[in-house]
Parts: structure tokens; C-alpha cells; sequence
């Protein structure tokens, strides 16, 4: 990503961003934490994300404290991600967006 | 910006994205609507952003009909960036998002 780091930046707002500010990050967190898709291949369709750039973001995620990894299928190997409180304690951020997208964006009804 | 255009996903929260997701915007927002800096030279210096960058983020937002620019000085020109009703919107996001950080990020008290 092209951008400058908003770690030094003492600003909650700044932080918050630092950590799920990435443009697909609060999409993966509505489709676990409000949608309830866990499982990789949900989330990868529900998003019609590349499975290269889902995979990492999840593992931005998953080191942000933000979700859980936990295998749910042994052969062959299948992959689960489980909200943490963190990320279950988004869910204001993304209704808030989701009110504000519902006035000013173009007809949405999801 | 290396990423798909959201445009076509029938989801608010997508379609916010579309409008204000990028990096700096809700920072710029923040500037604006919270802090009241609305003029060029004090955004700039709040977030210690490169002045091309803001320009080009100052831009789409007025494209966006979040901020309306205004001429506040002839000699040398001089714009300042108001809040639309839209902008001013945005506040509860804004807030939500600090919230959360507050909550969840290394401690900040901006």
C-alpha cells in the first residue's frame, strides 16, 4: 500500500485506520462479524475477493488481534476466522457507515 | 489505488467505501468536520500530509459532495474547504471509530 504510516499519529482515528483502515478490511469484518461467514471460501464469495489478497488481509487480521484462525476440516486442510471481541465491538463502526451509506451513496439495500 | 471499485456491490457499507474509504479521507474529514480547520494550509499541517496528496483527496471529495471549496483570499488565491451536509454526517462514524480506538488501539487521547 502506498500510503504513510499513521502509527506515530497520537489520533484514535489514525490508529483505528492503521489497524483497519485498508480498503477491503472493513467489508471482511462486516461478512464475519455481521454476516456471520467465517469459513474462507464464504467469505472469498461473498466478497468476489482474490483468494491472494483474502488470504493476506485475514492474516493482517489475525495478527491485529481481530480474528481467530481455527482449522475446521483436516483433508483437506479448510480454515475457519472467528471475531475476537475487538472485531465483534466494530460492529457500531460499520452500522454507523452503513446509515451514512444508506443517505448518501447511490440506492443500496444490503 | 491498487484496488476493485466497489461501485457495483449493492452493500451501504461498500458503497461508502467507494465515496470516503480511502486512506486519508477520514482524516481529512476529521480536519474538517470535527477540528474545523477548513482551510488548505491548516489541513495540510494537521496531518502532515504531502500537499499533491491532499489536493488530489481534497478534489474527490468536493467531486464527492462532501466539501464545497471556497476562495477566502484573492492575492496570493487562497481556498478553504467547507463541510457539506454530507460531511457533517459523517460525524458518527468519525466518532464510532474513535470509540474504538480508543478501546482497541495503543493509547491515544486525541
Amino acid at each position: 500500500m502506498r500510503r504513510k504510516s499513521f502509527e506515530d499519529m497520537n489520533c484514535p482515528i489514525a490508529q483505528s485506520l492503521e489497524l483497519v483502515g485498508e480498503w477491503w478490511t472493513p467489508l471482511i469484518l462486516r461478512e464475519v462479524v455481521i454476516l456471520r461467514s467465517t469459513r474462507f471460501d464464504e467469505i472469498q464469495t461473498g466478497l468476489g475477493i482474490a483468494p491472494t489478497v483474502l488470504a493476506r488481509r485475514l492474516k493482517h487480521l489475525v495478527d491485529a488481534g481481530l480474528l481467530e484462525r481455527r482449522q475446521y476440516h483436516d483433508h483437506p486442510p479448510r480454515f475457519e476466522y472467528l471475531p475476537t471481541e475487538a472485531a465483534r465491538d466494530f460492529r457500531p463502526v460499520l452500522e454507523a457507515l452503513a446509515r451514512w451509506g444508506r443517505r448518501w451513496t447511490p440506492a443500496t439495500d444490503g
